[in-house]
């Protein structure tokens, strides 16, 4: 067993110092995943469910006091931990439920921690009565840590943009299998549970499929069938490891004629120029800058979108390049330089009236000189059944 | 669009009056979707992370008033519910975070119910902030609705009996497929991915897959290899519209010899036993008393444990059967007669020091006359590679 925190401590100590935090009590899966190295227990994967009440996983952390970190696992967990065990000292599987476990995670913290500390959750995460239960701890004060805990995994290691790229391949080598194995009839809702088969074949979990076909903006699974002529866009999340793979390809049932050609072409055009601005130092908010001055050329500019963000753990984390959007987002990092290790999700969508969704979307790494793609293949129109 | 609830009304009133609650605000995924018939936002299935807050489904249901039924739903949701759309007259897709959501909810139940009503609510799958929300509605009282909600769901309509009988044969052809495909070598990492993916391809979204192999009992995926006279057990759940199937098969590396036969044969007789005493009226905690009166001539009684419990959209979930387990439930449906349409898992595992981890669970629907078994093939040694 390793007893080295896979994360950058001084970093994290240095965000909870500038946040006022004292101690972490981390509840949401992907920060637990995060902070323990990978481990996600496998039980609760999918489902939360547990009993009368439900599985929630605790990481505590103490500012400057790696030594103090305590998991607090289910009380069936023992079994994968054996086989993978995880670089914490402290390891207690004895939940059965959301209360009982933040307790056992408070009993860690006293011994580590002076009476009157003020401790980081997740409030989105922290189930209400796990928080009424730490309520009870007159002494602590409670403060929101989603901040800390999303600029502690914005640059990405090696060994994480790995995973990564594996991920993102695996995205693009399931679409291409369903593009050629599927033609004339195939439902929307065939099409995504076969992108779901070939992920899973590919060592991915599911997580989602958008589908669009014909002149329908519509993204969801439906009985709508694949008519000659007409285009595809699947937009597709899966994860490896907890790492996200997330990108759009298109394609056609029949040779693309001019006018399809044309419309990705625009796509491409604009993903290419947004993708030649990215390098460490670059402005967040200079990708959108040089995206809609390439636009500006575009025939169908009035009907195209582009949107740029980090990804990894989720599908849109740090870093935060817009505040514009409909998200009222309390982190902007648009006017911050971008650095080595982030990874970005590049999209341009062109709606279509008659030619239907037409989008790229591409998940790139920032590095020093400019930026590496991952799964870039299959981004010009895949024909069906080929 | 179908106006009518998928669900006993009559029976949700009862329940709530006898809990003393007005409204319900509902936020676990399985119950909302139980509630709506079926729908779960596809983009969220697997996870809850979205921007700086979390996706959270809220239904509102006001006692004797299925007319002021509302869905609370994701900004983005709308392509699947205009292909599938939900029961409930008003449908607000507006949501970005826990907070927005439940504030959307409770102007809905503003219109619906005058001010000082108790409203029930999840309290494990409420978060914090959309707690501490709800909680500025100085004149509401907010109960737990676990017990109302469990006990709604109990027992189930032939529709949704034919899911799970569906999701439980997908299961066990999965196990089958596997034992078929491996043989000497296989680790118990690849052969709970090959679960997986033969889950995908019928449909299923995996949950979770349990394998011990050989004299261990450990029942975790690692790099342990299948060698020949092993025994491996496969214990796996995973879903269909929301349903759950979870049963426990055994597979053996050449030729069960007769000692594994006779351990075999030990796990049958019990499950069988337990089996036999299942129909609508008999008391819960009687199957419990025929599986220990079974083992009393068993040679490895002293290894073996035998459980049974409701399952359906969770995997644990009412008729609760007993309160002797490690978990202290609430509920205790053991004294109490069990009804049609109940399903319950029955599970026998006997863990023998050198043969390792050897279990049958079963899926069966309580009926008028006796029971009805789901996915019951396979019980016996199968041989791999066969």
């Amino acid at each position: 067993m390793s007893t080295t925190p896979p994360f950058d401590v001084r970093l994290l100590d240095g965000l909870m110092e500038q946040a006022g935090i004292d101690a972490l009590l981390v509840t949401s899966k992907h920060n637990v995943q995060y902070l323990l190295g990978g481990h996600r227990y496998f039980f609760f994967d999918y489902m939360d469910a547990l009993g009368v009440s439900r599985y929630l996983p605790v990481v505590l952390y103490v500012r400057g006091d790696p030594a103090a970190a305590t998991y607090v696992g289910a009380a069936t967990e023992a079994w994968q931990l054996d086989n993978d065990p995880v670089w914490v000292d402290t390891v207690e599987l004895c939940s059965w439920g959301s209360v009982d476990a933040v307790e056992a995670a408070v009993a860690h913290l006293r011994k580590a921690c002076p009476s009157g500390v003020t401790v980081g959750v997740e409030q989105a995460f922290l189930p209400a009565d796990a928080y009424l239960r730490l309520a009870q701890e007159r002494d602590l004060a409670f403060v929101e840590a989603f901040g800390v805990l999303e600029r502690l995994r914005a640059r990405k290691s090696d060994a994480e943009l790995a995973i990564v790229e594996r991920a993102s391949v695996a995205i693009v080598e399931s679409m291409k299998a369903v593009f050629a194995a599927h033609g004339a009839g195939t439902t929307k809702r065939e099409l995504a549970a076969a992108l779901h088969s070939e992920q899973a074949l590919r060592g991915l979990t599911f997580e989602y499929c958008l589908v669009s076909m014909g002149s329908s903006h519509n993204r969801g699974a439906s009985d709508q069938a694949w008519a000659p002529g007409e285009v595809l866009c699947l937009d597709s999340g899966g994860n490896l490891g907890g790492y996200i793979g997330d990108l759009a390809r298109m394609a056609v049932l029949g040779p693309p004629d001019a006018e399809l050609q044309d419309l990705l072409a625009e796509v491409e055009l604009t993903q290419q120029a947004a993708r030649r601005a990215i390098r460490a130092g670059t402005i967040g908010a200079e990708i959108f800058a040089v995206a809609q001055d390439e636009l500006r050329s575009h025939p169908h500019r009035g009907s195209t979108s582009f949107v740029a963000h980090g990804m990894g753990l989720i599908s849109h984390e740090a870093p935060r390049l817009t505040s514009t959007g409909p998200v009222p987002y309390p982190a902007d990092d648009g006017p911050l330089p971008l650095e080595p290790g982030m990874v970005l999700s590049v999209e341009t969508t062109l709606l279509h009236e008659r030619r239907g969704f037409i989008k790229l979307e591409d998940t790139v790494v920032v590095t020093e000189g400019g930026y590496r793609a991952f799964g870039d293949g299959a981004r010009g129109w895949n024909i069906a059944g080929r």
